[in-house]
């Protein structure tokens, strides 16, 4: 026996297998179409933006009064190039129009959004600030940029929202979604969201697609922003593109785990408690709780004896 | 007081503190013994055969139908010598054989894996199909594949149970945990799993080894299938190696934060409700539910007089 | 239409704007002050310490014990250099004293850390101990080391602790949130953990600053250690610093998604059971669980007919 290895005759009937199994499941593959867009070219372009929005901290480390504006002219044109390549593949590989019109379409878009990115920067600044002033724990504004991960899932649902606002396809979700793997926390691009948002820890959070979230809320780890009952078309298929999830207005906080589902209102300044499950709207300056589970408590050795009901492991 | 660092005389008596303390504790280094399989040797298998299922998503973009058989028949030949050499060395630093013995369970083991490939292919499909229909916010396929934390998820565990079922050591378990890092989603390689399987959100989802889940199954974010209560066997050791996960039957739906816990089986169709906690069996055709909490509405004002109980932060 | 892209003339005016949100938000940017330290070093030093730490699995794979001696002292005296640059970085960039004070604190700061490490590799292998024991489905140590979130998560901390009791800023909080990101495990650097710690799954557990858990304590995923209630200073702002989260004494364990709130002790021996909200102190020896919820089964027909209240997906 030696230590090389071949699948010898076998690798031709092999590959003729999963060739086959390609053209089996058409929906799955991208074989003699138009190239898709590289999903670690999407990475790239936020990981540039982020080192845009927040000079000093990423990427380049010298910068000063003086070299700042041809710092920022040379990034902004680099990276409105990729954008553009990108933007345009997004709409080309689902598109039946004439490359041309893909190609006005891709330049508006980049135009549009270098044209709001003072704008959203602004945003960002904001979630930076209420980060701090929401939690305790922070020691400045620094450590709340380095860290948190409120700064890169919200900070990243800010510019995919911008991108998503456009119609293009794919890199808006791709955005959001490598920010809910680094994160936990898990915003739609579709969603619209107020100025000073924070989520502190947030693993487990979940904002659907058409929730709307008004200026300097709070959310805490494990808070679902969903939505109620499964609705289906004529044809069978779930009914999509309706205002399925909650708005929250102004000033609203929801504590640890707490789930809201459907197209339901929680007023103005008012807290929901941790771990409630609500599917009915909320008047404003209202703090809505669950009534405290009754405890039970048991001596171990008693316990022991009866059976350990709630000892359990995975 | 320059800005060059040495620790000077002390590194030598520090080095043999830390060399010390190596050997003190045998079980967690690994000196003068065989090597260990390398870890982002397992993440780089992983992720050429992710860009095997799914052609034209990642890796190469310029396939045709006239490249396609000889892409293939590279990428399989070259994929597999890769993961023979792994697996050779996963099961060599547990044996007590001889290397040739190992050499040719490695061989058998890679050949087994590559002859299924095209059947866990069509897994991986059925999944990404299930994904789509079962999310409204999902434009088509190619976000699913692209962005879905499900597709990482579900399908990473599709290629490591198959290597699981040949017991190989460390290998199936390195993959799902790195999976389980990208998407917070955590399928033990052993769990069994049926057809057109979908996780929505998923962050949060434990599914412990002995699950077993029927066809066309959808789970929602932190749904745990666990295991209840930790018998020990007559050595003091917790008991390993028996059923003691939940079953779950075809058409299965089990909504968010649900736990279900113990070798219970949940019938065929039957729901699961948000947030139920579950240590019995249910019939098939049945819907689950909490009795919702009862809930308390305070207006801020009255509260902040009374103390605010139900105000906390972490 | 060409597929060439450029700002145009809007670039400058663009770039303008940008540049002036930078300087109207002067607490979020870096320019013109001390370079902050760069956040990929502190992966990358992190990183470094996992190899020592667990020799044979990162890293270097040959070690036996002729060549494990030299490995160290070179690797020590690399590590502590690159770590004494970065320390200086983290004081410098908060600093108000002269160059040569900032450099004495790092110097002292990197000679007390490795002084301790012997230790804090004790601690780690004592929790990788106590995975092992704690997990029926763990195969051996080298599982628990190459795959257990634990392993990352809680061995980060012991590392950041460590360097957090020395007063460095921003370089321990990086370290637990890039831990965090990997885990979905948030454990803030400031908090006090015994010997032969587990997390098992580990997804959406948060422990707060001022956590003190004991020796052999177990959580399960979604625990959260936190905070109840927000009291502000005299100045409007939230308090800082204050013993805010529970004390957990020793062989305490906690199972999945638990929250306890505030400075509440649960006694040497507790058993916390799932899901339990928890704001008051537990005395020793008991057990602490919720009165299961009331469940309703209902078949699904007759849910159908009378409105799927319990249907709902996000």
């Amino acid at each position: 026996m030696s230590n090389n290895f071949s699948l010898g005759p076998k690798l031709e009937t092999l590959a003729t297998a999963l060739e086959d199994s390609y053209f089996a499941y058409r929906r799955i593959h991208h074989i003699n179409t138009v190239h898709l867009p590289a999903r670690d070219e999407v990475y790239e372009i936020t990981r540039r933006l982020f080192a845009l929005i927040f000079p000093g901290f990423f990427g380049r480390q010298d910068l000063t009064s003086k070299n700042i504006h041809q710092y920022l002219t040379t990034e902004m044109d680099g990276i409105s190039q990729q954008m553009y390549q990108l933007i345009y593949q997004c709409f080309r590989c689902r598109s039946k129009n004439d490359p041309a019109s893909d190609h006005k379409m891709a330049s508006q878009a980049t135009e549009r959004f270098f044209g709001e990115l003072a704008h959203t920067r602004e945003l960002m600044a904001n979630d930076v600030l209420a980060s701090y002033k929401g939690d305790p724990a922070a020691q400045d504004t620094d450590e709340v940029i380095f860290s948190y991960p409120a700064t890169i899932a919200i900070g990243t649902y800010r510019l995919a929202h911008t991108i998503w606002k456009m119609a293009v396809p794919l890199m808006p979700r791709i955005m959001t979604e490598h920010a809910h793997s680094q994160t936990g926390i898990d915003i739609h691009p579709g969603a619209q969201i107020g100025k000073g948002f924070f989520i502190d820890h947030g693993t487990g959070v979940v904002i659907g697609e058409t929730a709307i979230i008004g200026d300097n809320c709070k959310l805490y780890q494990g808070v679902t922003l969903g939505a109620v009952s499964l609705p289906y078309d004529e044809t069978g298929l779930i009914k999509r593109n309706y205002k399925r999830h909650p708005t929250l207005e102004d000033d609203v906080v929801v504590y640890s785990n707490a789930t809201i589902l459907g197209n339901v209102t929680i007023g103005k300044g008012s807290t929901v408690g941790g771990g409630v499950f609500l599917t009915q709207s909320v008047p404003p300056g209202c703090t809505v709780s669950t009534r405290p589970a009754e405890l039970r408590y048991r001596n171990r050795c008693v316990v022991l004896g009866g059976g350990r009901v709630f000892d359990y492991w995975i």
